[in-house]
């Protein structure tokens, strides 16, 4: 298959899963057009005529001919929910080699990303939204680290898992660096040494070899994704 | 691809996710043997030797020579997740026909299984695990029932989205119907009969349509769920 029609993609810097779809674009070399979604400021159309089911973001419309951001033809069609995408992009594109071809891997690649969507998040939102202690979070990056084999990507070659944990990561050590969190003044930078340490040695290495592949550096302003962070009131110290 | 190798499936009776599997195997026809697993008391091996990762049920061993469930051979892998083993399945099975071949509805099809996931899950846990008010419950089943086809399944043909769906959906009604969960006496009851009032007319004929199809049959035992949903304490009133 190849693409047939327009791409419209409706996203945000500071959104981890908008960031995988942004990686998909780049590696299947789609012709899409960016419109950036300000939660905060949400457009009225976009919960009626882009997301009605969840309301966020990131989404894309696909097919027909390019239209204004909130007024998709009747010939696209509007998908959500990151991971959807970012397969559905894999499938569309299949030279991009984003799904192993191997079964068994494939499915390894869906669990590793399910790891990051159930633990991850859990252990995030505990740690960086409400203050709890860093333990879940730091289980997470043990379990993930489990999962990894002894060199390489998640799976082995770059693969919709690498798209799926990468985003993620990144904006947890950014976060942990920055101290930023509800969590008390310096537990951050503690963490963010913790995981500097020999325990976590293997994860590490992969964030370094996640960050320093093409797509992703093409797609990864810390900058821009930090400035947004510490402004968002989910997470400030009160 | 065809079956390389045994399979054994972990499950309970109990459980919308082992359902899941349980319903993808029977539409592949694979050759398998079930391991039941009871989570209130879970042999010690499963945890250690079968899903280290989250402790959860299903899990699957696939490939090597039959093994005790306890001991799975070096050449089985383990994998995890229900939608990540039915994918697997619908994958090494392709004459299943369980996955849309056309990418827009394989990705819809995928959509309709995550909002299953969240805001079913999310409606489910407020309603029967802390008797919250039904309006979450009533709110998931308006939002599925949106995503449907005048006629049919979720995207037209049986796909993974009503394997997602349909063991899910019979549970809640099922619980509805014995006036099973939290909420005050009487709740479940009147959400039943507000569920088959005219407003969600066709997600209930769905539902319909899912229990009468033959895998979904051959799968589903009310009796043997209600017996044991009745006896779990996360969802008895004190």
């Amino acid at each position: 298959m190849v693409q047939n029609g327009q791409i419209t993609f409706y996203t945000h810097v500071y959104s981890p899963p908008c960031h995988r779809v942004h990686i998909a674009l780049e590696e299947t070399k789609a012709d899409y057009t960016s419109v950036t979604i300000n939660l905060m400021e949400k457009p009225e159309w976009y919960n009626l005529k882009i997301n009605p089911i969840t309301g966020k973001i990131p989404a894309i419309t696909y097919g027909g001919p390019k239209h204004p951001p909130g007024e998709p033809s009747e010939e696209a069609t509007t998908l959500i929910e990151s991971m959807v995408i970012v397969e559905f992009l894999a499938e569309v594109f299949p030279s991009a080699n984003l799904l192993p071809r191997d079964l068994i891997l494939r499915a390894k690649a869906r669990i590793f990303a399910s790891v990051v969507d159930s633990k991850g998040t859990d252990g995030f939102r505990g740690f960086f939204f409400t203050g709890a202690s860093a333990s879940g979070l730091l289980a997470f990056f043990e379990t993930l680290q489990a999962l990894l084999p002894p060199t390489g990507f998640a799976v082995g070659e770059w693969s919709i898992a690498d798209i799926a944990a990468g985003p993620f990561l990144v904006r947890v050590l950014m976060l942990l660096e920055h101290d930023i969190g509800k969590y008390p003044v310096g537990e951050g930078k503690k963490t963010f040494e913790a995981l500097r340490g020999p325990r976590f040695a293997r994860i590490m290495k992969y964030v370094e070899d996640v960050k320093a592949w093409p797509s992703f550096r093409a797609t990864w302003d810390e900058a821009a994704a930090l400035a947004i962070w510490k402004m968002n009131p989910a997470i400030q110290r009160n």
